[in-house]
């Protein structure tokens, strides 16, 4: 892959640097740029970064659908990046992100993460926004 | 195992509701609880995620050692555990700590997510605080 083959936002260095794991993939995690919160992690391949850097709105690799997912494309609420972070050892991203409609969740929550160890059970912590019923009526 | 086999903080229940991969690991984020900033990703087994919330201090297992990583046993920057989160769908945990130190990463920086992507390139976004070499001389 030559220079001219990778859009302007992405070179070829960037997507080296990353340390793709034995099936093509970097774990990304989306952060909430307004309020703090950790949204969700999921799985990033080298097409997914260059079309989240090129669109500015995440795009993820769907491991059970073996297929781009473009966050909010059915729901309506997508993620539009305001930065992206790579750790130290290149096998993490940090996405921060406006989170359109304020949920992250396909159970209709802001954040995934809503169970808190407590006691030693899990926990829901976060009450449902929307129905994921309404949430993909439009499918 | 029975309920007698593991600590009052970590029932059997919620070490099976979490969906570890075919190496018997999840994903753990790291947030500062003050701060709000995602300060590394790094991977449990079922025994670091008990002696994460047995202890209050984050453990981690190392993939590269292949061994429980007691974060900050020989930098001292160990991760005072205020709550431990689980995703919707069970394959990542969302630590929030006091990052004691204030170091996270390795290089010596607060956070190991130092590098942005701007213009196509991976940027430098964070200076190192402490030197490597400063911070493991005790090892």
């Amino acid at each position: 892959m030559n220079k001219t083959d990778v859009s302007d936002s992405v070179s070829e260095t960037l997507l080296q640097e990353v340390r793709w794991n034995d099936q093509g993939l970097v774990a990304a995690v989306a952060q909430d740029a307004t309020s703090g919160r950790v949204l969700m992690m999921a799985w990033m391949n080298a097409e997914s970064l260059t079309e989240t850097l090129d669109t500015g709105y995440a795009t993820y690799w769907s491991r059970s659908r073996k297929q781009l997912w473009r966050k909010g494309e059915s729901s309506g609420n997508r993620q539009k990046i305001q930065a992206v972070d790579l750790d130290c050892d290149g096998d993490a991203i940090l996405l921060q992100v406006q989170q359109e409609g304020g949920i992250a969740c396909h159970t209709g929550r802001n954040s995934c993460f809503y169970r808190r160890a407590e006691g030693g059970q899990w926990v829901e912590t976060e009450s449902v926004l929307k129905s994921p019923e309404e949430m993909y009526s439009g499918e």
